[in-house]
């Protein structure tokens, strides 16, 4: 978690273009846990070891992609401090109300330059991991039905202006680069990670034209034998898969890139380093991109930069 | 990192019965950098994917132990605050100059209730992980020279109050419980797993009549296969196992306990799961303790309680 | 398979002391299919990846230990070559009739040196891995239903005049002797491993005083990611661990030894080398026999030389 | 091995554009061992867990390609028999003498209907796999050098008449199928793999206009992660990856395909089930060959059937 209080990515709100077809694929092929539906018709999802109740939430919609993707914070005092320091710092907030999204206290809700929204709550139920707090078991038969990843981990999204982004998210939301990508011009990013926490990345972005575009939610899964497990059962299950099992040079994590029934494109991955904001970033020059994004296979596929939703 | 500005453990501080013997364990066997040697005779060592310049230190003495542990803080300013915070906490707190140890800056030095000493420190030099921070590999070869760990993770301290402890490491440094072992009174722990950032445990305490002893430090390893190449590269060199490849039921981490050429344990680590100070800590019964600490065992071995440095 | 036709273990039948119990162990904690039971009340099981009816059977008794252990052969024509070769070994031999055992031809059983009673059939009816013979899916989820073994792989015995049993195996049976531990006279053999195919063993005898006695069965895991799997299931279905994980010397496999409800040790295995007939056998001497069956530890537990049903 | 005495792939050569540049990739970054070099100017290779001389010969030529490949038999007596029973078939047989290979006894060679080169040895010189016979470890430091397969295992050649060469190979050979792919007429095959093991292939054809062409050569890993460090090492490297890390539904073995300096495609491989004569064939038909030959992205890649050397 960031030293300003912001802990971690908490949920991520798409958009599906058939929600019965999208709930098989996220409760029965990616593994989440449906927790519930609302008014709305939204279905919320959360990983088998997350302790909130949600980290997912899908709805119907004409086209795809994601409506917002919010972090949470240490506890409602920090919550309004961070309020108060994006209207300092010329961001308007919204306040969305407790309830509005199931078992989720107050959202503050703002619009980065890249043209996502992003929102910051404090309160979610702990409706725990299927294990009890006292003794517990090392992991439950949930753990094993689909994918099934661990946890919700972080996103990628496309945008412009994604230098005006990551100066919010450092100087206001306590983040810092992990690694980038510059441009042959030896100044503008290309892409950006960013960290709140010890992870290679809580959320990256790509430079874009097109404002508030989505390239993949990312799901954590235990080791590079479950990233095999995960590709063998998109396969079972005709899921389109993008490219992997892979490494990424930028983070070291493994990876398979593969397209919701809507195209939403998601990623379940494993591993990345280690890293504290006192590490100097890592820079990748465009020569050498294709191996920052795919190690093995030192080159970007045209999808990875043209397909968003 | 805790939100005051701990980051990380920095470095322990061994002492060992020959320093030629156990050179050849550090560098050759568990697959340490050495980095340097003082005018003091201490060899200093670092993981290979550590980018500071040292991360453990060892000297000859009569009999093995811990001198101190480390941890270090996101800058000076935050250095002389936590000091401040320490002495207005009531503990005194002794200033070792800059140069002390190589390449590190000044630390500010304290004594626990359970009768460790703990650093903290702002400064130590970037010597890199043997590759370079622009379009780096994934790995190198330096990281197949014995076991090999990625990075000195934690370590487990055996000594009186820990309950003062804990609160001394929430109150002042930051971290939070994780999971503890309660006795069989239900009110007085046992252990307790203390987290300044994401990981399941950064620092344990294990409550032991005599003050000041070790019972492990901990190295990183990437993978479950990792651990068997461990242990197999601990039976080449007729390294004394205490226990394990097994799984822990704290943290669900992998492990193998072991012993240095002086009787100092240490550990070989994987995984243990994310977690954030919004978690509830676990509890562990004194019935089922056995499997908190040996998932597999269900039972402790006397050695896990009895054998310390 | 062996040069003369004996094509693998086929089948292990043990005695249990509560079938009900014994049912729930082999079918929901092992992970074995349950696919019949015969009006004697004998349960039949086979691994999720053989394609053959069954390779266990178990049957209430006042007494655990194993009733026979046998191999198929690769047609009928070699069952009655093999008879035959048996008699004129001078081993008599009985004629067990088709249907016998389930869904299994006629069998040749014979009794051993080692007091072991041994089976030879060509027929057992093929009822598939759950999967068409026509683009199959890699796995099914049946592969995933408690520790799932993919096959039952090997089994080792303990009784007396091993010397001969082997004599018998590798001029009758074809199989030919992979590794050997010597006793201090350097003469006698205190264990062999024996294979008829490429694998490091096929069946494996320890010499003892009291004949027919069965060391373990053993089950096939595809990695040593699943044997961690495995010791978690055990862990968590209570099942008593003897050793383990760990790794052998004597084929370097990983492992780990359990018992079953009524003390019949079974092992989870995954590896060993791949063997040939031309290969040199490996010898282990009495000061590293620790090394050679307990790699890790380095030494024998009491338990393995002692503990026989 | 075969029922007939064929124990298994025994050496490979294949002809390299550059052979100081092939030596480099084939000792360090493959990371085989260099066992000799002939007067021809022949290098020798072997993989570190292989005991006998060689599994590997390069020798320089103006075109990439295979020029023979051989299995090892279980005694010069079958050799004869194997020679005598190719004449009587109508396949004639060239005898290479003794030593024309280093460490290697006499040579049958006889072409197959796909134009290819085939040898049976039955000799050739046991050099150890660095290891003693006697309380050897479990590994060796070797076997860290470079990708460092553990064997030789199999190919795959490209020819016309491949249903002459399985009937060949099962008659005379001892061969039998255990997948094959049928093309939309749903009689002739378009590729088939045989065993004359319990591996799911010693030697594999596909059915290609022009005589004698080589798919690949194909080395084994022990493990899915090793398949992960092979790839690394290939990028690390800049070796030319075909397709991987990913698996074949074929055989469901794990699989990076990659070309050597010359253009020669090479397997690194891992796992494969355990197969007998007795197991009925998998069949593969066209409308599903893509999952077939690579499982996760269910569609060949234009290299596959067209670049052969």
């Amino acid at each position: 978690m960031a030293m300003n209080g912001v802990l971690r990515p908490g949920h991520a709100a798409l958009r599906v273009l058939d929600l019965k077809e999208s709930m098989h694929f996220y409760g029965n092929v990616l593994g989440l846990q449906e927790t519930g539906r609302d008014k709305q018709g939204r279905v919320y999802y959360k990983a088998w070891d997350e302790r909130d109740h949600n980290s997912l939430v899908i709805r119907q919609a004409d086209r795809a992609g994601i409506d917002f993707f919010a972090f949470k914070v240490d506890s409602p005092k920090t919550l309004e401090k961070l309020d108060s320091d994006l209207r300092a710092y010329g961001v308007p907030t919204e306040r969305i109300p407790e309830g509005e999204m199931l078992e989720t206290g107050p959202r503050v809700r703002f619009q980065i330059p890249s043209g996502h929204l992003i929102e910051l709550y404090a309160q979610k139920t702990d409706v725990g991991n299927g294990m009890p707090y006292v003794n517990p078991e090392a992991w439950t038969p949930a753990a094993e039905k689909g994918i099934a990843p661990t946890r919700m981990d972080h996103c990628l999204l496309y945008g412009p202006d994604i230098e005006k982004v990551q100066k919010l998210f450092e100087e206001v939301l306590g983040f810092y680069l992990v690694e980038h990508i510059v441009l042959e011009d030896g100044r503008t990013d290309l892409a950006i990670w960013l960290s709140s926490s010890i992870k290679a990345h809580d959320i990256a972005f790509v430079r874009h034209p097109e404002p508030g575009k989505l390239h993949h939610v990312s799901f954590l899964l235990d080791s590079w034998e479950k990233v095999l497990r995960a590709a063998d059962l998109m396969s079972m299950n005709r899921v389109s898969i993008d490219i992997g099992p892979t490494r990424h040079g930028v983070t070291r994590g493994t990876t398979i890139y593969a397209f919701d029934p809507s195209g939403n494109r998601f990623e379940t991955f494993c591993g990345g380093y280690q890293t504290y904001p006192d590490c100097q970033p890592i820079k990748w020059t465009m020569d050498e991109v294709g191996a920052g994004v795919f190690y093995h296979e030192r080159k970007l596929n045209e999808r990875f930069l043209a397909v968003v939703t």
